[in-house]
């Protein structure tokens, strides 16, 4: 493999010390840039950009051709799982995901295997292996997945919720069978994870877009418990370097030094938090990814760049803080805004990180 | 005005003794009740619903005659003052509220005026004296408002929103006119608020529905300090006893120490925080209101009554505890769920209250 030459993002995730804070934005490659929008065109669904591998790796490229960003993120969908497990994702036009065959009762739940990463997922790992060698080295690239409590309210409803009304009821009045579900989510996303990870996946993220819709005890319960397992499970070594992990759940503010105890090695934090506050609860046990409001890039440049300064003032001296924003990029955003962050980022927060206030 | 037969929601908001956790919950008159459904299809809109005080009035009462609740709220809808200062609000079939002249700029903004309560809310008001009157003591009324926040993203979005990107662009880039809009929001809520308590509100509620998604800063700047200024502009005292005030921000679990500083007596909370927790950060200053997850009512009624149970537990022993959903009923649940809630917490709440406990 190809040397890395900017491994600022790794380094920062591990606590390490750095010159600048790094910077990568959730949903980077996506519907907000042009050149994204002109390969859909050409590529035609949204599912054939992710099933082709060249389709996927030329999307997770666009955003770095256009700004200095210190990783690139596999593009592909977080329903690639289930779909793997035979539920038959699609999308209808202009709607969210949907399932055809979605999981209703006991017999669906026992039914479902973990995936044969090659034979169902290759196409997702062809995409990383291409991607990595078409990076040469620049940044490090980030896998991911979705959280099995996310991919099961999916595979649950059917397609996205409003009310999480069949995955709630699943859970509350059938716990056990939401636990079966929810521990061959965790297997396959395990699995999954560490594919990548085989192919060249350099860190790791794992999205809880709705661990947020829960309770403190059931989120613990049904949300965290198995992405502490899947911690467990992962490969941490690859290439001789630390693949460090991220935990990211939506909403999850409240419960900070619960997720820092998953064995992950960073937490992404949304903007309802302030990260002055999220580091005094996670003290050194991990670092933190986060968190402008993805609304501030609808203001000004002028603004994006005062906004920048309050989050990086908000986390203060010292490292272990990677820039992103606390959601993913909105698709109606101007890409400048997205640029006037970048710049931001590098040139406001080298102060934060002089030797003399190093950690 | 009769007599209160049933104060115990009034006595629980101020931390009095009670003997028993009242109870009520959010949207109690709504779309899960077929008999709301069918005064609704005879009224035609759901405005027409509003704006008939008649038809107000028995909808209000529906859910008293289903279920012994502690407590009434004043059916309307959070969009009243807007409509009010001639934004044009209808609902369009099977959507979400909408304003014919949204709010966009400056002139827009300067052009706003505080309603003239009588003349342009009267049908309110009316309907609180009417509410007031068939009630019968049976229990208290609570009236309500929207927050300033939450009226605003609707009045600048022109109606319901998903990334807020209007309301938030002049929140970053003109934080001066979003500031002259919430103050005359502020303005017309206290009146609007006030009338209400004239006509024979005996509690008020603020739903902060949108203040959960800005950030702590912005959530203080733009919404709370709002709010806070409408509680200092209330009535607090009518037929010779105190008018509680109940703050509720969606989402707002992380900033209950900011809240139980406005000068409210209780603050709604929803499930993402446990209520010992909730307790222990608000301290004796205000009482807690909440907090079952609503989605619990999809479950069977043996398990709604473990989760009440649950609730119940973590606000544990004494007074000052309101029990409420986290959210709206939504209107997908069977009734005899919202029965089964009523019920249990009746029951198993008086051992919580019992003298030795009191504080």
């Amino acid at each position: 493999m190809t040397e890395l030459k900017n491994d600022t993002f790794l380094r920062a995730l591990l606590r390490q010390p750095v010159a600048y804070t790094p910077v990568w934005m959730m949903r980077q490659a996506g519907r907000y840039l042009p050149e994204y929008r002109a390969t859909r065109a050409r590529a035609g669904s949204f599912m054939d950009l992710c099933q082709h591998p060249e389709l996927a790796c030329e999307v997770t490229l666009q955003p770095l051709e256009r700004f200095p960003l210190d990783a690139a993120i596999l593009f592909s969908d977080i329903l690639t799982v289930p779909d793997a497990m035979g539920l038959g994702l699609y999308f209808a036009e202009g709607e969210g995901p949907h399932f055809e065959r979605p999981v209703r009762d006991e017999a669906d739940i026992r039914a479902l295997r973990v995936p044969d990463m090659e034979e169902d997922l290759g196409y997702v790992l062809d995409a990383v292996s291409l991607i990595r060698r078409e990076l040469g080295g620049r940044v490090p690239l980030i896998g991911f997945s979705g959280s099995p409590w996310t991919l099961a309210t999916y595979m649950v409803e059917g397609g996205s919720a409003k009310t999480f009304a069949r995955s709630k009821a699943m859970m509350f009045d059938r716990p056990e069978l939401m636990h079966a579900l929810l521990g061959v989510l965790a297997d396959a996303v395990t699995a999954y994870l560490n594919a990548q990870v085989a192919r060249g996946a350099q860190a790791l993220m794992i999205f809880d877009t709705w661990g947020g819709v829960l309770s403190p005890r059931d989120y613990r319960e049904f949300s965290l418990a198995y992405m502490s397992r899947i911690v467990r499970g992962l490969t941490r070594e690859a290439e001789g370097r630390r693949v460090p992990v991220i935990l990211f759940t939506k909403g999850g503010g409240q419960w900070l030094q619960h997720m820092a105890g998953s064995g992950c090695d960073a937490l992404g934090v949304d903007w309802t938090k302030d990260l002055a506050d999220a580091r005094r609860i996670v003290g050194d046990r991990v670092a933190l990814q986060g968190n402008l409001d993805p609304c501030v890039l609808y203001a000004s440049p002028a603004r994006v760049r005062v906004e920048v300064e309050r989050v990086l003032a908000s986390y203060g001296q010292g490292h272990g803080h990677v820039f992103n924003l606390g959601h993913g990029i909105h698709p109606d955003v101007e890409p400048d805004r997205a640029a006037a962050l970048v710049a931001a980022v590098h040139e406001l927060s080298p102060p934060y990180h002089l030797p003399a206030a190093a950690d």
